[in-house]
């Protein structure tokens, strides 16, 4: 079978613009394509990534965009739409159905998607800060994590995002000012939060041939893992880790050929502070409940290994554009190309994305 | 590579039922499920087809049918949702990321697919009636098609629907009817039209050896095209024929090494009446201009060749469904369970769904 790579990225500046997703979705392909030696001509799929109520905007963003592909269409998975329609492009591509494909990701700042009108059982309310509630305070309390420690992972991604010329917020914040923002809910701070935003990310994903093709330096999609584990929050193993992170990372990185310990570099879904800790723990990054040692050590240290652009906390988080912006992020530490935030020799990345609780979640191991 | 065949089908009434979208969806996977012998635990992909503005549907759906996927997401693209989602599924399992993959589509009555809202190039309006109507008008001016003929069209349509136990409605009417019936635009008649409905309808794919393990009798996904021409209406290379849906047919043929003429049964997606014989002789079923003429030999001869459920027209039309239910109904026809609607030694059948004004096409060539 084919390799699968990542031949061209494209990004924007996060922002709380009140634009039509319309135009949010072109900027970043206009990014890509002004970004790189691919011709608009060999892309014959395009994939749009989005909570958006607007319908038919795959065809609506090739028109747009100049292009003609066969296949195009949206893909929506709530926060992990974006690897989800990465994914869907790898497949089109293994199995033969196309050969160059865009996967595009765009949400405004007001997106449905934040709202989860289904599932009562999260508290009783709608919005996602009420899972994060029981699983941070789940997380303290098992393994004796104080407040202090879960604010390190603000502090760090916003120190990251700072360097991220396409952050939403350069704001420095310390631990201090973590622990003394508004109270959201018992066990949730304001700064420890990701916070809705407008942006748009785009990747040209190609074949072994077209991606040499199309660029001096591909990054390969070397593994891939999903798993959805449930819809509902209160039908999860466990409020202290993440079972559907865990099974994805284990087959994404059995199909890559790595053990955790390969990773050079990582983007992961810091929708609240504690999601990072409880992540790292459930890919094996580091045993459990040794998230928040792992993120006090690269906190004292300024190592940038996860979240070098800042985190979902420290750039906004565009809920379709989340995890195509991540790989961006990935694909550019691969090349060597972060300026200020790269991590020196990084050879092998991971993408971390997950919606709802953790009830499911994509991992992507990406290579030089 | 693996082929993928369709080895079981679940579908439930057409109706103006005010159920919600979750219920609507899971009801045709619970007659799936019953009616087969998959079990459950084979399905590790699940995606739902739905103009719905509700999100999560496919994790949702996962759990309310007891479905544990490692991928699970939606595909949108209005009216050709649901083949869009074949296709996908197709590829998921052709690339070895899947074996076994559940396709269901669903809307309510009342989807918000309906309404266009980013194009006013359609005459100013926001329904696809108005170009539907442009297309009426430039086809009968250009072969000299009358009123008459086309209002064959629905008539045969509601004759075969009659025989449909899942179609929406069994009145029958006749040229007379359709003519008297309210003028909706200048040039198409309220009985022209496809309705809205809440409707469902689900396939499950599999890998040859699943579908083998699974069904004694799969259907093949023999041939695959697809095309997006454009989102906008205006950009059509002309108002009397359907070019994406030439180019989709064309491939799609090719692929599964067939001629038009080998093609025993199909259904053609006639959201309004005139979009059948352009669809038939964009697809080479007939020439330029035949179209008329060939539902005129099948209205006089009651031949059921196309559309024999009924079509959108006779059947109803929930959006996110219409692709799969039209894939259901080839597929009995081609395992001989179409009971009454049969169509006598059906070895080889087509699938044609299209989106707003056919800018996009999708055509699926099935076989025994």
């Amino acid at each position: 079978m084919t390799r699968v790579g990542i031949a061209a990225c494209g990004i924007i500046p996060f922002t709380r613009d009140d634009q039509s997703i319309e135009s949010v979705l072109l900027e970043s392909v206009v990014d890509l394509f002004e970004g790189s030696d691919a011709d608009r001509g060999s892309v014959d799929a395009v994939l749009v990534s989005t909570n958006s109520n607007s319908k038919y905007l795959a065809p609506i963003l090739s028109e747009t965009a100049g292009l003609g592909p066969n296949i195009a269409h949206t893909v929506e998975n709530l926060c992990n739409s974006g690897t989800n329609a990465m994914v869907s492009g790898y497949s089109y591509i293994a199995s033969g159905l196309a050969d160059v494909v865009l996967v595009s990701g765009a949400e405004r700042y007001d997106s449905p998607g934040q709202v989860l009108e289904w599932d009562r059982s999260r508290g009783g309310f709608k919005h996602p800060i009420f899972w994060a509630s029981i699983l941070a305070r789940s997380y303290k309390r098992r393994f004796s994590i104080s407040e202090e420690q879960l604010a390190m992972v603000p502090v760090k991604n916003h120190r990251h995002a700072r360097d991220n010329p396409n952050a939403m917020s350069k704001k420095a914040c310390t631990i201090q000012d973590v622990i003394e923002s508004k109270r959201v809910t018992d066990d949730i701070r304001l700064l420890e939060c990701s916070r809705p935003c407008t942006g748009s990310a785009s990747v040209l994903l190609a074949s072994e041939d077209a991606a040499k093709r199309l660029s001096k330096e591909p990054v390969w999609i070397a593994g891939i893992g999903q798993k959805t584990a449930s819809a509902g929050f209160t039908k999860s193993e466990s409020f202290s880790s993440l079972e559907s992170t865990r099974i994805a990372a284990d087959v994404a990185l059995r199909m890559a050929g790595h053990a955790p310990k390969d990773i050079d570099v990582a983007e992961v879904h810091d929708a609240f502070s504690v999601c990072e800790p409880m992540a790292l723990e459930s890919m094996g990054l580091c045993g459990p409940g040794g998230g928040a040692g792992m993120v006090r050590d690269m906190y004292d240290t300024e190592n940038r290994m996860i979240n070098p652009r800042g985190g979902l906390i420290g750039s906004g988080h565009p809920l379709g554009a989340t995890g195509i912006a991540q790989a961006v992020e990935i694909t550019q530490q691969l090349r060597a190309d972060a300026g200020s935030r790269q991590v020196g020799g990084a050879r092998t990345g991971l993408v971390h994305n997950m919606s709802a609780a953790g009830t499911s979640s994509t991992v992507l191991v990406l290579e030089r």
